[in-house]
């Protein structure tokens, strides 16, 4: 069966403000001390398996010039602009009828643009495997990550050690984003992976799968993908997008289906969820401290500290994020981090949208 | 007796890097709401007791055009320039010698140049109260502050109240900067003034006290008052200056010499020794916070922030000092405020002199 691929990449990346913007999302950022973007990670990790034209980015008009610049491997076709956001299942839905209008029969994997793997040669036998199960019959599968803390941003993924499917387990269910104590039980029962919503099923089972949780959603993908390769496209995308159900596939598929198995992912693997990550990402200092740019540091340690040519002297500074850019500057508790998305919601307010 | 004013205003002003910079240092900033100059304010405050002829300014060659652009009323040949800066004994002679040269009787007020004052009436009554001391008789009078709290960064002025002259009470000792114990002794002793460096006395009278205390430094100091007006002075100055020795005049003079009287200065002293007090300064917000310039702040309470054009966004922010400038930002916890001079080693170190 033909493999394919669709790389999601139409998020605002809120949490990397103010190097992500709204003309420049955490995806098309370089975040790692190569200098390749997130995007041009998970495109390069993912050849090995998928041809760069079976490749599809799910994207929105604003980007589609970024990928265009930082992919130019991937035919222009396969840049799906969603005239809106509807959230991962419409998303998916338009990448498997691309998928399907091309190869009736095909794999697709389903992945994030903005996560880091450790180990591509983990990630590409790990996927392989996804891909056997996913060709053995009308199986949804997740990969999904074997926890080493409690944590509470995430969803879980139960499954059964009784049911295999080759290296696969059966999911017994799918859940929301614990909190600490069930956290801890989860990590203690040994049964839990993360969900990190990376997926691979033939686009047949997925679209199957629409047709019985997500029917009017399901006729709408049908009508664009009869619009696909015509002239009238563009006309059809924009008017039967806008009116699919705006929903995740975990709530709107994979909490309701049968089949489905995981697969533990152990190749280092990292959403890079805040300006916290690159601490752990990049190389620090003695101090605990990730600087890059022109900094100069008294008594400060376990701080992440982005400058550019502007000196930032910081003393006495502790668990702290400082993220500079031409126009703006962040200066953040390590804590507080979440609450940078209160910076955006007040700039909007204040009508200060030239840093958003 | 005619009355003259010494303003002395050589200092680096480091503790407020990095708006204060070697070529423009504390003293030539506005650090308050109304736009005027440290300078400015010590001038405009003690102008009505002496007049802008009879006000001499010790700085050195690098400010002298600074002092002639913000204060163009003092006569040129009132801005005394140290050839190097050689403690305020020097200074104060230096400035005694012009004084006298003019006006052989003359009282001199010596007065910092970056400290502020809340009520200007009392100030000048108090002032009003020194002079007729130092007019009275071979008297030195130190305008001291009643302490408020256990200051240990200040010298004190210890004063016994059996011995007075008009409002002014005689000096018993002066003591170097306590530690927080005896700090405290001192506060509930209640005899005790902060030694703000802010002096009365004739001409006459501190030459007398050179002449007893330092007399090499006052053979120097009488060269150079024999070439003030001559063609020579200048060279002169640069021969003689750099001989006399470096030394406080509270270490020099005023630890050993005898009518010594104080007045406890009630009007709202503050001598803004770093970032922390222009917290106290300025304006704050319902948080505490002292912020100016683009500034959006999340979660953020009893920060000094001082913002330009650049954005500013803070998260979880408390007691801090944040300070932009075109070329540099500071971002200190207020705890290690007193660390900054580390960053001017720092900087001197790796070669970075266009920042300091």
């Amino acid at each position: 069966m033909k493999t394919t691929a669709l790389i999601m990449a139409g998020g605002k990346g809120e949490r990397f403000w103010p190097k992500s913007r709204l003309n420049l999302p955490k995806q098309f950022l370089s975040l790692t001390d190569d200098g390749k973007t997130m995007i041009q990670l998970t495109v390069e990790r993912i050849n090995p398996l998928v041809d760069m034209k079976d490749i599809y980015i799910s994207t929105n008009e604003n980007y589609r010039a970024l990928v265009r610049e930082q992919l130019p491997e991937i035919p222009e076709e396969n840049i799906l602009c969603e005239p809106i956001g509807r959230n991962t299942a419409p998303c998916i839905g338009l990448g498997a009828v691309h998928a399907a209008k091309k190869n009736e029969e095909a794999v697709m994997i389903v992945l994030p643009s903005d996560h880091l793997i450790k180990s591509n040669e983990i990630f590409i036998d790990t996927f392989k495997e996804a891909i056997k199960i996913a060709e053995s019959g009308p199986n949804l599968v997740t990969v999904g990550i074997t926890p080493n803390y409690p944590e509470t941003g995430y969803g879980y993924i139960k499954y059964s050690s009784d049911s295999k499917n080759g290296n696969g387990v059966a999911v017994e269910k799918f859940v929301e984003k614990p909190d600490l104590e069930t956290a801890k039980s989860y990590l203690e029962d040994g049964h839990y992976l993360w969900n990190s919503g990376m997926f691979v099923w033939s686009t047949k089972t997925i679209l199957e799968q629409f047709k019985k949780y997500m029917p009017s959603t399901y006729e709408g993908l049908l009508k664009i993908k009869d619009a696909v390769g015509q002239a009238d496209y563009t006309e059809v995308l924009n008017k039967e997008f806008p009116l699919l159900e705006s929903q995740s596939v975990d709530y709107g598929i994979m909490e309701k289906a049968e089949n489905i198995f995981t697969l533990a992912g152990n190749f280092g693997w990292d959403d890079v969820g805040s300006w916290l990550a690159v601490g752990r990402i990049k190389k620090n200092d003695e101090n605990h401290n990730c600087i890059a740019g022109n900094v100069v540091s008294i008594n400060t340690s376990d701080c992440v500290i982005q400058g550019q040519d502007k000196l930032i002297a910081t003393v006495g500074l502790k668990d702290m994020i400082v993220v500079d850019t031409d126009d703006a500057i962040l200066i953040s508790s390590k804590e507080h981090a979440g609450e940078i998305k209160q910076v955006l919601a007040a700039l909007r307010e204040q009508g200060k949208t030239q840093y958003l």
